[in-house]
């Protein structure tokens, strides 16, 4: 009785200990997590470098000298902190113009000739000097477009017009509802025989202005030229075709694509101090489309992935694995930066262990999100506590089109995610409304800070 | 047996019946919420009258013809609204004119002379056609100003120059830790013999805005003259006081107090069908500062009171309570307006069951806040799960400085609040910044149909 009353007490004892333990453990990351928010709130130094990037570099897709000058800024800027090793990663990207200013006009006997904002989609061929102008066929939906019978379209202009729907309350459900018709929408109106194509811009906001983006052409179908134009000017198309059926539409591009040319991706890396091969990769993409500053999209959240190491420098943590900031080149064309990144971690035998892409603009962080098992997950929601006071949820979910082909090699990777507060996003993405003063300073970092605890705790304790 | 068998299985299916019938009553009022939400979101009503009155009223401080604008422009709105009743309750206002352009310098043997960014503060007096110069005492607490002696105040310019706290997550708590140094430092240098006040603006950012504010003079002390200076200024002050403890800043104001005026408060209202004595009070404050069109602080929170009212009668919505809008005047300098809507709702014999103000912004809604004893917050918390979907939570809280004055009359009534988002908040309040285009149509949406939800739900169900 007595010995089995003595190993119940130590039990006891021991769990309580633990108990003491795991409390003053917690509190102990607590204020490391609390030093780097403070940190990340009272800094400038991020956001006068977004500044930067985005007065300096703007339209800086990739294959143009904005994105070159980009690259080398943010050398430079890893180069200045001190970190174990900068380098750039070469690629070889593809290269367009937009060329002149696009003109695009309503000409209706009814209504006049009406000018429209407008803007070439991302490697649409042009409609040469002269301009196109044809009759217009409007479609809300693929099965709608296909639904018509082929004299209908040929020789037509189609415009897609359906809507992202406002009523979603995640603004990234209504875009993956809609960009079909730009990335596709051409090249399906050009097998059905339109000679050109017109897409309401993917914003969640009625305004004026044009957003652009990549569309996507087929080997086996011609190429046929394709502009976005405002969505308050597809309001009124759709309203005008309504009334004035034979109304034609003209657009004028001079856009061309160029040959392949060399880029970089640009990295930088604090080593691991007990497992230097194993790493873990905060990346936003650096190139950003060419009407645009890219303040959101992405060039807060490339200065983000730079701050994360930052950040860590500052509160004097050094790491166990190696933590690389990466500046993923062409997200926005082909992707050959998230390749090449893949390509050559596969080629030089590193392990990556763990890979997190802020890419969904820079406002105030809701949730911070990991692709675990439900073991992962658990441990995960145990860390939730030390989130709290910043108002972030930890939650399932990751990925990212540059992170993306790390997976293929690594099916064991952790993915990672950031998910910022979303109402403004839409309205902002691939147009040239997307400037800097869009962006909060506060907001950016607290995203930095969140993604930088994340970071501190994974590769202390692992998932 | 038989009996007490029957009798237990009468009780589960009335208690199934019942949670069936919670189930589904919870289910229909999702609906009806979802309906608020999603009108909220398509509709451009509101944003657009935001736009119209930032645009067009900007600098509507009490006294103003601006403000005036203001009145009349809301009146009209609720006018075409279809409202059972729209009116003007008058009130007298106090006016101030803010005259030419400040003018602000430190002017150093060791630095040269540098002009900063500067505006008077709210009613503050001038300086008079010559400016005022003299040298420099920085204090950055009340207690520090109250240590120094008298002849190191006498004569000086007192600086004060205690920053709002970034490291904050609450940044209402930063600016309720130091909104002390421009409503009272003043007075209290005033008294220690200081003959002018320079105030380190009330902002959360470091940047080139001064920002005003109500400044109060106490009957028995002399008036001195009080400016703010932008937060980069109040910095690049106190580091040169530093190196140059001698140097002497000057600035020149031509502000001026005149008489009493007549304004307004607009109200207009739903009538209830069973209780029409009975208000619920749903209000922004009309005033803004003369130097800002007044966007967050606090047109938007007007045209979301408004917009409130809109939103219940697109849902075909009849209140069972009378539900009213009211742009309070006069927040900013002397809160008039909220205390004359008290006390002419005293004398009426009006009975106010509920109020709220939205007047902290209209960023993304993070929170709706009830003043309720245990019991109330209870019965608020069965209805967290309709405020899920929109992520917003119900919490305890509430209040604002219009809606204050009635829970003097009405001890039982319940002050409501809304809490958005505050990262931008205090870089933005009464500032030439807190423009239009800070506003988010979707945010602003967001709010209107949480507080119209949260009306339905009250008015309908009670707490």
């Amino acid at each position: 009785m007595k010995k089995i009353h003595f190993i119940r007490f130590t039990a006891i004892t021991l769990c309580l200990l633990a108990g003491i333990q795991a409390k003053s453990q917690q509190s102990a990351e607590a204020d490391v997590i609390r030093k780097i928010f403070n940190e990340a709130l009272t800094s400038y130094e991020a956001y006068h470098n977004l500044e930067w990037l985005c007065k300096n570099t703007a339209g800086r897709i990739c294959g143009r000298p904005e994105a070159a000058e980009a690259v080398e800024f943010t050398r430079q800027l890893m180069n200045k902190m001190k970190l174990d090793s900068v380098w750039l990663q070469p690629i070889m990207v593809k290269s367009w113009d937009r060329g002149e200013k696009e003109v695009a006009r309503i000409v209706s006997e009814k209504f006049g000739t009406i000018a429209v904002p407008s803007c070439a989609l991302g490697w649409s061929v042009g409609t040469g000097d002269p301009g196109l102008s044809a009759r217009v066929v409007e479609v809300k939906s693929l099965d709608e477009l296909k639904s018509k019978s082929g004299n209908e379209i040929e020789g037509r202009i189609v415009f897609f017009n359906q809507p992202m729907k406002q009523t979603n309350l995640d603004t990234f459900t209504s875009y993956g509802e809609t960009v079909w018709q730009r990335t596709d929408g051409p090249v399906e109106a050009g097998k059905l025989g339109a000679i050109g194509c017109v897409i309401r811009s993917m914003s969640i906001e009625i305004d004026d202005f044009p957003h652009t983006g990549i569309t996507r052409y087929a080997d086996d179908v011609k190429p046929i030229p394709a502009i976005a134009i405002s969505t308050k000017a597809a309001e009124m198309l759709s309203d005008y075709l309504t009334v004035d059926s034979n109304l034609y539409f003209f657009f004028r591009t001079t856009c061309l694509a160029g040959p392949d040319v060399p880029s970089f991706n640009v990295i930088g890396e604090i080593r691991g101090s007990a497992f230097p091969n194993e790493i873990i990769t905060i990346g936003g993409h650096l190139d950003a489309w060419d009407i645009a500053e890219g303040a959101n999209d992405d060039g807060g959240g490339c200065i983000q992935s730079i701050e994360v190491l930052r950040l860590l420098q500052a509160a004097g943590i050094r790491p166990l694995h190696t933590i690389r900031a990466v500046m993923f080149m062409d997200e926005e064309v082909a992707q050959r930066g998230g390749q090449m990144y893949a390509k050559e971690a596969a080629a030089k035998g590193e392990k990556h262990i763990a890979a997190l892409e802020s890419d969904r603009g820079v406002f105030q962080p809701k949730a911070l999100t990991v692709t675990g098992n439900p073991g992962q997950m658990k441990k995960l929601a145990e860390w939730q506590p030390l989130f709290d006071p910043y108002d972030i949820k930890l939650i399932s979910g990751g990925g990212g089109a540059d992170v993306g082909p790390l997976k293929k090699i690594y099916p064991k990777i952790l993915l990672m995610g950031i998910i910022p507060e979303d109402q403004r996003y839409f309205k902002l993405h691939h147009a040239a409304s997307d400037t800097f003063e869009q962006v909060d300073r506060r907001e950016m970092q607290m995203g930095a800070a969140g993604i930088a605890a994340l970071v501190y705790l994974y590769d202390k304790f692992g998932l």
